[in-house]
C-alpha cells in the first residue's frame, strides 16, 4: 500500500469557550485557552492520500490538483481567521480536534471529486507538542 | 477515527550492557553504549490516545489530565535518572525498546483508570534518528 | 566570549492594522493580516544572555532565574492573549518587529536587576519562515 | 505490538520526465521539475521494521545490522547519483512514489535474509513538504 | 538593532567538479559529490535584513517585497536547475560557499534598489548537517 | 565574510554537582541534574570556521579535514562517556557552557594546525531547549 502526505499550515486564531457554558465554566475547563478575545497558532496540516500510482505520472495524485484542493477547501476558510467566525464551529469548540474532524470532512469530499484517490488522514499540528489525526490511524 | 498526541521528553543515562554477560560480551553487542559508567538522551516521548470527542470540551482527554498522567508514569520515575536503576529494568536492557515498553505499560493502565480513552500508541524517540513504537502501529 | 540561548514561546492572536489608517489602507499594506478579528501564531522567544561563567555553578544564570525573569516579564502579559490589547501595542502594529523590540525592553531591565549576565539579543520566530532579532546581532 | 524506526537519508539528482512523452506533456505533467538536465533533493529514508525483542540484546533487530542492511541496499546505489540512471528507473520517472516502491523492495528481501525481524514500511522525505510512504501504513 | 530573516529554499543539482582539473583530481578532492551526472539538494536560504522599523507598517520590509526580490534574483535563475549551467558557476565549483557568495551578491543590489533596509547576510542550508553564511556573521 | 557550520552531535551522560560542595548544596543549585547516578542529553555540536575560500576546491576547509578534526578532538574523548570521567571536568561542573569552554578550546587549536581556516565558534546544543555558543558570538 501507497501514501503521500503533503504538508501545509496556516495561521489562525481561536478562542475555547462554548456558548452554551458560563465564563467560570469555561475557565475551568479550557484556562487561558478561554480569553475572549482569542489566542492563535500557526497551525499544521498534514494531507495524507492513497491510492495507485498513475503510470505516466508515477504519482498517486498531480501535486497541483492536491495544492488546488488544499487552496479552495482549507485555505481559502481557514487562513488568516477567528476560526470561531466559521459555520464548522457555530456548535463546536474550534479544538485541534473539532479542527481535524472538520478539515477531514471538507477535504475527504474534495479529493473524492477531484482525484483517483481518496483521503486517507488528516493531521493538525496545533502546536510542536500536540496534534491530532482523524481518519483511518490505527 | 480520531487519534490525539502529546510529546513530551526528559533527559536521562543508561549503560546498555545485560548483567547476564561478560563485559566483553557486552562491548560485542552494544559497542561503546556498553560504557559501564553511562552515556545519556534527551528522550522524546509521544502518547496518542484515542477516544470519543466530549461534546462539551470538544476534546478526546483533557489536556491537564494527560499533562498529570505522564508527570506521575513516566516523568517521576524516569527523568534525571540512570535508567538501569529503575525496577523496570532490573532483568531488560534499557534499549529503546524496553523503554517504551515499559512506559506503555505504566501509561496504558493510568490512561483507563483515569479517562474515557485509550491508549493507542508510545513513542520513544532516543535520538533525531531512531525511534520505537509500541501499541496498534500497524 | 560565551552566550547562553534558551527558548520558550507563546501562543496569541493579533491584528496587523494600524488605528491610524482606514480598512483599505491596513488592508494594503498587511493584506490576510489585517482581518479585523484576528489570526495567531505560536510565536517562539529565544533569549540569549552573556556574561562570566559562575565558578560555583558553572552556569551564566541559574536557569531557574531565567525562567521566572521570562514568565514574569514575558509568559504572565503575552501568553493567549490578543497582542493588540496590550499596552505594548497602544500605539503600535504587534508585527513580529515590534513584538521584538516589546520583549527585548521587559527583559533588559529585568535581566540587569535580577542577575549578572546582561541580555545580549532576543529572537521572535513567528512561524518557520520568518523571524526577528533585537539586540547586537552584528 | 513494536516497531521500530532509524532515519538515513541521501543527496540526489532527478528529472522527472517520461521517456515514453514528449517535452511538451512531460513539461505539461512535471512543471519545472522536467528540466531535463536535473535537480535534487536530501531524499529523507525512514526504515521501520517489526519482529520480537531479542531478550538478551533488548533489540528487534541489531543496529548494526540495519545500518549495514541500508549502506548495501540503498545508500550505494543511490547516494550522490542521479536517480534516472538507476536500472529501477529505466521504465519509471523516479517520483517518491516509485524512488519509495523501489527502495521498499530492495529492503524488504534485504531484511527478511538477514534478520529476524520483517520490514513495515518506508517513508521517503523528499522535501519538507512532501513525504511517501509505502507498506503497510493504514 | 534589529534585523529581520526570512527562510526560502530550493531544490537544485550540482556536481562538485571543477573543470580545470583532470576527473581524477575531481574525485580526490570532492569524492563521490563530483559524479560528472549531479546530484541534488534542497537547499534552505535565509535571508537577513538591517534596517529601521517603517512607523506605519511596524515592519523592516514589507514581506511581499523581499518575497518578490527573492523571486527574482534566486528562485528564478536557481530553482530546479542544474547549478553548473549558471553563469555564476562558470568559473566557480558549485560548493555551498560559492552558491552563498552569489547568492548574497545578486540579493544585496536588489535589495539596496528596493528597499530602505540593507542586506545582512545570506545562510545557505545544503544539508542539516552544513551550512554557509556570508555577509557580517562576526 | 563567509562562516561555514557543520553540525555534530554525541550522546553522553553527566552529573550536574560540584565535588567542592555538599550533596544539600549541589541539590540546592542544580535540582534534579544533580543526581548522583547521572542523566544525559543527545548533545548537538555546531562547529564554525572562517576562512578564504580555497579557488580549487571552493570550500574553506575540506569537509573530510573538518570531520577528522571533529572525530579525534570531540567525538573520541566525549561520545558515549560520563563527562564527569574527563579531565577537562576535573575542576570544573560539565554544564553547557563548561562543556562548550572545554570542546572550544580542543577545537581551536586542531583547527589552526590543520587548516587555513580558523575557528569562530562552538555552539553546544543541550537540549532543544537551551544551548550555549564560546567564541565571537557578538
Amino acid at each position: 500500500m501507497i501514501a503521500v502526505t503533503k504538508r501545509y499550515g496556516f495561521p489562525a486564531a481561536h478562542v475555547l469557550a462554548s456558548r452554551e457554558l458560563s465564563p467560570e465554566e469555561n475557565e475551568a475547563i479550557f484556562g487561558p485557552c478561554a480569553n475572549p478575545n482569542g489566542h492563535g497558532h500557526n497551525y499544521g496540516v498534514e494531507v495524507t492520500v492513497t491510492g495507485p500510482i498513475d503510470p505516466d505520472s508515477g504519482q498517486v495524485v498531480p501535486e497541483a490538483t492536491l495544492d488546488e484542493i488544499y487552496q479552495a477547501a482549507v485555505a481559502e476558510p481557514f487562513s488568516h481567521r477567528l476560526l470561531n467566525d466559521l459555520e464548522d464551529f457555530a456548535t463546536r469548540v474550534p479544538t485541534a480536534e473539532n479542527i481535524a474532524v472538520a478539515i477531514h470532512g471538507r477535504l475527504a469530499s474534495a479529493v473524492r471529486r477531484s482525484t483517483r484517490a481518496r483521503l486517507l488522514r488528516v493531521r493538525i499540528v496545533e502546536t510542536p507538542r500536540n496534534s491530532c489525526v482523524v481518519g483511518e490511524v490505527k
